[in-house]
């Protein structure tokens, strides 16, 4: 099966399935979408979608049982009953283990994208972009001339903390390896190990990444009148936020934000993962 | 009459006289703020605030008459009647000629601080702050990978083309002075001549800051599909909006920035302005 | 007259005008070279050359008399007799009026091409890529990491410091003009006004700009040891040499950087500026 | 033993070890430096110097036999006879097999500095900062407004891509994995599959970081006429540099960039990867 006469059946999701499905076809696929009648002209019955060599669900596949979440649908999109259609089809979504609780036996057509490091790397953009539109948005004063500082030096912290300093902040960054340190020293921003914020009282804007508890109430204490945190890690994320709501300090627990801010953007790159992931399949 | 001593009344406006206001506290001077019942602690009378040394109104005086625009006032602020009392004050609008049709013979103590350059450069931050803001949750592709096209290197064309570097965009930039286009050249961006666009196809996002009609019907059909045009200047603008809205191209005329996107920031940059005018004044 | 079926006859001078020569040639114009014959195989007598419509001359026309300088030619390149055929020619020099001490009566005829704004800023480029050389080169420690001072915001002080923070040194600005401090600030420099340098113990790296006494005795008594001072104004600088020297700090006085670190380059600005007074001429 | 009472002994080596031991000095340690009498007033016998706690020889510890290469050295610096003296302490060198080929029996007391990832993430710096230098140095054009490939995106590549792009060039970078291409193109870089340039000959200056022969005789001959490759990777590098001079292709094989263009920072580097090694080994 070669990849490039490979057929597509997308099947619910967010704008990000729908400009996944415009990516693919731009790219010369024949594909069915299926679960997008309040956005689209291409529609489909799902019985004509599974008839596809590959099947995109989802990051999460399933609502309630074999239910898949369509936001654009007019009619529910759901699995039940199509058990025989989907044996000996490739299946990506991302929560692989969510698909699999509903579909056993499935676990060798079955297929994560968002597990893909390529898929984390380039997501990390419309992340830091949502955090910088949110920076803009809910304070009172300019990203420019601020000082800020961002919290782990991962993928994100990495392309957040250069679009930051691109903006005009002062940038510091933290880390806990000696490694990171010596990268972010070498990459010109003023670097801290993380937790042992000496000077956290300088910071108009905070940025989390990590996913553990970092400011909690004897860091939030410390924090200047009128800075913003942003906390971008995972629920439940890094920030004590009851503890910051009495102490008066804004708080924005900003999640999944690349189908937020770039669906388009985030549908190619899930374009561009599946194809990777064919293509290594078909090598 | 030394300038560390002067007393401040600040007649209503929005949040950026709020700002004012609180800034020339932290930095010691008498301020009294009259029309933000709404937002504030610091209140009190027109009357009272008239005692002031310098009075502040905002960039465009007057609403009607002599009545000062307050949204966040719960009474009127009404100079009429108050003429006597304003005599050989110094009092501070952005648009002096407006308050002049209604206060004249004030001539010699009528100051304007949007006219001075220092104004105007500072300015230029909260607005291609806004403009970034805009193109983030106005389009839906990130600004990291897209094509931009910056008309005009004034102080705005200047600070946004590096924002929009600094968020990982490909910046052109245009401009009609042989010496601009030069330092466009050095400044590591791509050159062109304002008006002749000769790839004005491949752009994602194209920013305004030319007052005069650029994107005319010409311009406007050889723009991609889906490519979003922000333009920041000043009404009319640059752009032919009905045109575009028959064409399907999505457009934003943002206007007033700073006020809105960085009130704070704002505040501080009037604050800085009046201040370096009574500073020169006095000496 | 056409300006693109101009003939050029360059006489003398050092790479630039090599590299002029070759420039011109490859943009299709007819070119004698004369006073090169150590390095290139164009090569001709002064009379023919002077048959041309355009005569291009060093930037200082001439060594001694009419005699110019032409470190690369095997005979003296003289113009001594050949007044008549001067006359109707355009004659380009950096130094006008050094020319027409020796040609009287040619005011019409003769141009500088170094008087021009559009030569000025593009050789900034050329000359603070010397002055980082200079840096590398001459101290013991790296850009990255160190502090440094650039005096003057002008062309070449805007070119270098954004070249500055770009190989990660943390830079600061001088300038006087408050106009100029505001475009430093928001271009996330550190700003001070010139003269007034409350740290100038903490730079690594000092460039001046300023063709004025900056670091006289009492400023250089205060720089940190081991700091490298490069001095980029022209001769007598803005250095007390003497004193530096006594006081055992190291110090560059860098002149005519463009011709010495890229002939090429300052070749090509030496051609794109006489190509824009010819059009201009043409116009 | 703890880190803070140590004493160092320094024997030999380039200026790197000189200025590590005035790094150490002015922490507060006991340092011996021997092997510098032309450099400097500290100067000790080898018998003394091995009497400390610390013992750190250049990276490439023996010039021949037990003899260490100490070119600002009046006296030999030989070992030989010392081995009882050597016994107990920690000696700290580059190459830790060449030591131990003539010490054996040290392996518990012999370290390496040079092995260590912070070690060579810092060296990245001063390599970078030479490369560009030489890039300004030995061509005839500027880097800003030039082409450049960066082949490899390890350490080094990472580091000189980012400053070739702060002095105005536009950079294109080579990686094989496809992460790194990822990330490539998150900064802001064009990205190409190393070996697979599709575009060799548009480059004015090529570095090249991998340690594999990248420019053979097929790709030499697509480069661009006038191009200058500088080779980064150790012995033998990845130009065949043989083939380059009969095409007339000026190259650059440019090693040991560290202790020649910023002595100073290097040996700092090696002080802070040796105290933090100790800092561990003491934990």
């Amino acid at each position: 099966m070669k990849s490039d006469k490979l057929t597509f059946g997308i099947l619910g999701g967010d704008k990000r399935n729908y400009y996944l499905a415009k990516a693919l076809k731009n790219d010369g696929y024949e594909v069915k979408l299926c679960g997008f009648e309040k956005l689209s002209n291409m529609s489909c019955e799902v019985a004509s979608a599974l008839d596809s060599d590959v099947l995109v669900l989802p990051i999460i596949p399933f609502e309630k049982g074999k239910e898949v979440k369509s936001p654009y649908a007019e009619k529910t999109v759901d699995l039940s009953g199509y058990e025989d259609k989907l044996k000996g089809k490739k299946v990506f979504t991302g929560k692989r283990e969510k698909f699999l609780s509903e579909f056993s036996g499935m676990e060798k057509e079955t297929l994560s994208y968002s597990d893909r490091e390529e898929f984390s790397v380039k997501n990390a953009v419309p992340t830091a972009e949502g955090a910088i539109e949110k920076a803009i948005n809910s304070s009172d004063f300019t990203i420019n001339g601020s000082k800020s500082l961002v919290c782990g030096y991962g993928r994100i912290g990495k392309v957040l903390s250069e679009m930051l300093r691109g903006m005009g902040s002062e940038v510091t960054v933290s880390a806990r390896k000696s490694s990171d340190l010596a990268w972010i020293k070498l990459n010109s921003f003023q670097g801290v190990k993380t937790g042992y914020f000496s000077e956290l009282e300088k910071f108009d804007l905070i940025f989390n990444t990590v996913p553990a508890m970092i400011f909690d109430e004897e860091k939030l204490k410390r924090i200047k009148s009128g800075a913003l945190i942003i906390d971008l890690a995972s629920s439940p994320g890094g920030v004590d936020f009851e503890k910051a709501k009495e102490l008066g300090i804004k708080t924005i627990h900003a999640l999944s934000l690349p189908g937020k801010v770039a669906p388009k953007s985030a549908g190619e790159i899930i374009e561009s993962t599946i194809l990777s992931i064919l293509k290594e399949d078909d090598g």
